[in-house]
């Protein structure tokens, strides 16, 4: 069960996109599983992929695509990963960037490809072809809540959102819809977001800005440590809001898509596989932000603090232990205190004197637990979110193919 | 249950040092948890201790009286780390050390400390130092069991291995015992292993020999990658068979004791907690061993591939993404080859053309596998030992802590 999620259903349309989603039956038959994006001419882009030396076929296509013009559509499709492929899988990528092109009146170089599902079986490229001319003709720009929901694979609900701003007098809006966290599942591969705002924004400025946000969002996240083979956040700005993003209105428009991104990288934790709780772990005064966050991931990533989260078990030595073992250099252990929901457990590298095991325990009960790591070292922090190890997220993963 | 593991009984005396083990009730009234090793002057020792920087008050005091003299005693106790206990725990280490000092006529510097157990909580020294007299009256060559079974805290079995050779014309014995590896159960930590050999060799000498066994034992193990406060290995060399290690015979002297090193891990990793599986991951034809190192260890930390060894699930992608993801630059994913128990399952960055899912599947059945992994880019190898992820696991580090 997702910790405190919920599916949005009020998802805003952008102007400028329209989209759909249908079932082409590539893995089952009761659910959407190919889904179109439709960009208005003149939209800008920005995207980041994953950093998987064995990335996946469309990821490879998609990028060299980029290089070329700007894409008119994207092209996504779920129940198969198009990953560990070889040659077939990349020729299987452009054939359907082919097809939708000459249906949408666009260069092959002009749609990408995105996939997400089982690792190493063929893509069914005829399945996906025979349906586009309906996927085409179904093209509608409030299909934002069909398509985030055609493109989950082991994600328990979906997950979108939509904000609002007032730059220059006029609307903005940003949307966006993402599926599942890191390798979720036995062949399961990818985390995919998908943004699109009527924003006006030159490419690469939107570039930065995508990076910046992405950055503090989905860089923040950690279900595992398994990196995926076909992790991507794409962007897109239509401008037909008519607002151009400047450096007076920039930090806003920023702030904003920030807080989408954000939204968006939080929910795919709630939904991490078998999680029970989410987790939060701020990492303060440290001399620079990589040292907080090459300790926030030790102890994010260290399965024997996992497993004391989800027992609601305020095991300090081992979240200290982590943190002793995170490799930042001339560490004064003795300086660092810990604090769970707002409970200092340690201080000067032991448990702190006026802490009980009872105050530890009810700081650990809650579903949602903020842990504080003050390094006293300096002034840079940084936080990242994570869920808990349960029985289920072995038995999820453990559960042979099928 | 340990994989394909049995308690080794046979341990044969060194002579020169003579232990003893006794019940002083530190977190259990119904074992042995005091251990006492004597060692006959003239002994030469050397010492590995762990690199997490939250240390133990024992390590901390072990490294100073390492640096002072040759020790002329080990003490060590099960049921209490000694960990995260501040000033009050080098104290309580250090007197611990005074106390067999005076009743052993020797130096407080001459007598290591060494702890296990539960972190955080006081060292019970009054119940330490009232057993003392008799621990130190029971010394005995024939003790080696007895203390293999004492140090133990969550292991199931005790690990112990000797090994003779013919060295000049002599026998020359190397025994050893070890427990629990890395960070086993809520707020138990340690791994340590001593050993101790009737051969005679210079302290810079026996140093080197200790740091290259450990490199290929020790330091090639994990069970969660969550190094602990404690991990200490020591040995120490009687000279008292006579044989003088020298340029000649060295080498057959380190390859026995990386034997005893090699036993000793793979005994730990063999009873690591809710192990069902014994798993040797070989990284081939690297550039460097430290690539191969790194890659080894992506796949042997990963959850995701360790459960999937759970569910004896040959689940190649999971692998590969590993490789992907492991930081090795400029890796060509499509010179990458993977066997398990010698079934080729990938080749040229995808599954191999004449691998079946059934093969896999049977590759995968046995107790013991080895994955090898081919990177064809170098000429170095390595080799790391882990074992499975499973529900025990999770039940075993989530139940509080009691």
């Amino acid at each position: 069960m997702p910790v405190n999620f919920t599916e949005s259903t009020d998802l805003k349309p952008i102007a400028g996109v329209r989209l759909n989603s249908i079932c082409a039956g590539i893995k089952r038959t009761d659910r959407d599983d190919v889904t179109l994006f439709e960009f208005i001419e003149g939209t800008t882009f920005a995207a980041v992929f994953t950093k998987n030396a064995f990335c996946a076929a469309p990821v490879e296509i998609a990028k060299q695509h980029l290089q070329r013009a700007n894409p008119r559509f994207w092209l996504i499709n779920s129940g198969n990963a198009n990953a560990g492929t070889g040659e077939t899988g990349k020729d299987n990528a452009k054939r359907c960037c082919s097809s939708v092109s000459i249906l949408g009146k666009c260069e092959q170089f002009q749609v990408l490809p995105f996939s997400t599902g089982v690792i190493g079986q063929p893509l069914p490229i005829e399945k996906i072809e025979s349906i586009l001319p309906d996927l085409l003709e179904g093209l509608n720009k409030q299909h934002w809540l069909k398509a985030a929901r055609a493109i989950m694979t082991t994600d328990t609900l979906s997950k979108g959102v939509s904000r609002e701003i007032i730059l220059n007098g006029k609307t903005v809006t940003i949307t966006g819809i993402a599926k599942g966290a890191g390798m979720i599942r036995p062949d399961m591969a990818t985390m995919l977001a998908f943004i699109a705002t009527d924003a006006k924004i030159e490419t690469p400025i939107l570039q930065e800005c995508l990076k910046q946000a992405v950055e503090k969002s989905f860089n923040r996240i950690t279900i595992d440590g398994d990196t995926s083979t076909n992790d991507s956040c794409i962007l897109a700005a239509t401008g037909k809001s008519g607002v151009f993003i400047n450096d007076e209105n920039r930090e806003t428009f920023q702030t904003t898509l920030e807080e989408v991104c954000i939204y968006l990288a939080q929910s795919i934790v709630r939904d991490g596989e078998g999680a029970t709780k989410f987790i939060t772990i701020e990492v303060l005064k440290g001399k620079t932000e990589q040292e907080c966050l090459e300790v926030a991931y030790t102890i994010a990533h260290s399965p024997l603090v996992k497993t004391a989260f989800f027992a609601s078990d305020a095991n300090w030595g081992r979240i200290l232990a982590a943190v002793g073992r995170s490799g930042v250099e001339n560490l004064d252990l003795n300086a660092v205190e810990i604090y769970l929901n707002n409970v200092c457990i340690v201080r000067n590298g032991g448990r702190a004197i006026e802490y009980t095991e009872e105050q530890g325990h009810q700081a650990m009960s809650p579903a949602e637990i903020v842990v504080q790591i003050y390094l006293h070292r300096g002034i840079s922090n940084t936080q990242v979110w994570t869920c808990d190890f349960s029985y289920d997220y072995v038995r999820i993963n453990a559960e042979y193919r099928t």
